[in-house]
């Protein structure tokens, strides 16, 4: 059964490995690109990494981001030199943007270059970037607009979010809708609807979504702010269900089903180890199959 | 007193080390870039490193090239990608690479760039990249032409050396020719002639070369091997002295005087820690002055 997955990074990613887990080279992972930066010269894809590392194995499990047993050497040594240091890059990542970097000005397309790489790494379900050209999520504040990862990690998220926006042409990477076309179920990932899903060029129609929001919060990361401050409402999966639209189900967390009209799967949704992301991928997947 | 100072890697950066101290700003160390290579799609320039590093009391002693504290977490995940292992670049070392990748690439000089990253390090004396544009000293062998880096790292210098020679356009980079004319003495650092020394473009008439052989032996390095491959001579400072011509003066080990016809100082060369440094820069200073 083959199965397509929307996701951003970290939530995305955790749900991914549940799923990879059980599903193997079935699983297409299509991850968000928006967030993707260049710094220190190099070509940085964050969401992306954080499924490859995650799906390999390699990730730091609680960090949630960037490569286990990391050091920060290169950090250092720049701010030396008085280079921006706000963005933290790891040694061992910088490895993998350097690969990514020279490959993309030798010519070749982001989405061959993350498949060759997830294969080196030994990850047997496909991994595609949403786009191969740039797309940048900026985010217009009061104090003007920023990209992504500048109002997250540079501003760590302070400015109110007046809008979420895209630049860049926002042609599917090759695969993408074929991965789609082809899977049995549609799955969209606990990612933060505006900037991690929303990018991503494709329909969410008849999408099974797994909700980023437990109890009025965010699992992770700013979401519920942005509820607040894009949508004037109170964060609740239902808020969810109501943005993406036309799902064929959401899976949301126990006591939290209220308001939502597709069919629900309520279960415990917060993956704290990998026995929380094989047992929530399973659910979710028992869950596709019998609303089909 | 204005010095210049032709040097190559680790030998030139310790001699380069003492004389700074006594020197400071008064002190223009001219640096080989013929050793450059471009790996990981990053521009390397090791020379100019060491002795950057070496002058900024950074470098790793014991080693005798890189940072002290260096880590190699990039370089092991480069193997799990598959990419090529061959060249040791630590993680802070990559900062170097990176800045001056991309500063090349926004269209600065080598020579700018060096100038400000051994300010930002807090380095008084000059360091001079011999040319702003790419140089490579190319080893002729039995087994066909190879660049530098990969004779000497990649094949451990084991083909036999035929010739060396060297490709692009060498000019001298600006202020390499005036450091030399407003100098009270040129001085040629314990490097390797043929691979070190030769390729800047600049003449070596009226220098003082320290000599690189002891007792016959390289203090480090092919460069013993290389002098009977390349003159069939044995190795000693008169092969040197003869090498470069026209010298002012030569520094040897003791009992090392045979059979040079300029001006010697036989004093004990091998710098083993800071202090031998120190020691050989001010003996080379008295007798440049002395010879005046």
């Amino acid at each position: 059964m083959k199965v397509a997955l929307l996701a951003g990074g970290v939530g995305g990613a955790r749900l991914a490995h549940g799923l990879s887990r059980i599903l193997g080279s079935d699983l297409t992972v299509i991850v968000n690109t928006g967030d993707d930066l260049e710094h220190w010269g190099l070509a940085i894809s964050p969401d992306v990494d954080t499924v490859m590392y995650t799906l390999a194995g390699l990730g730091d499990a609680a960090r949630g981001w960037g490569l286990a047993g990391e050091t920060f050497g290169a950090l250092e040594q720049m701010r030396r030199y008085g280079e921006a240091d706000w963005f933290n890059l790891g040694d061992r990542d910088l490895a993998t943007h350097l690969v990514r970097t020279k490959a993309l000005r030798d010519g070749h397309k982001l989405s061959e270059i993350t498949d060759r790489m997830r294969k080196a790494l030994g990850v047997r379900s496909r991994i595609l970037p949403m786009c191969d050209e740039p797309v940048r999520t900026i985010i217009d504040t009061p104090e003007g607009s920023l990209p992504f990862q500048e109002w997250l990690v540079r501003r760590r998220a302070a400015p109110r979010v007046n809008a979420v926006r895209f630049e860049g042409s926002r042609v599917p990477a090759p695969g993408v809708l074929e991965a789609i076309a082809e899977a049995a179920h549609l799955i969209i990932a606990p990612s933060n609807p505006y900037v991690s899903i929303d990018p991503i060029p494709v329909s969410t129609a008849g999408a099974i979504a797994v909700s980023p929001i437990v109890k009025g919060e965010a699992v992770k990361g700013p979401l519920a702010r942005m509820i607040v401050e894009l949508r004037g409402e109170a964060p609740s999966p239902a808020v969810i269900a109501k943005h993406y639209g036309k799902l064929r189900g959401m899976v949301v967390e126990r006591g939290d089903e209220a308001g939502i009209d597709v069919p629900v799967l309520a279960t415990s949704i917060v993956m704290k180890d990998e026995e929380d992301r094989a047992r929530l991928a399973r659910e979710v997947l028992d869950f596709a199959r019998g609303l089909s």
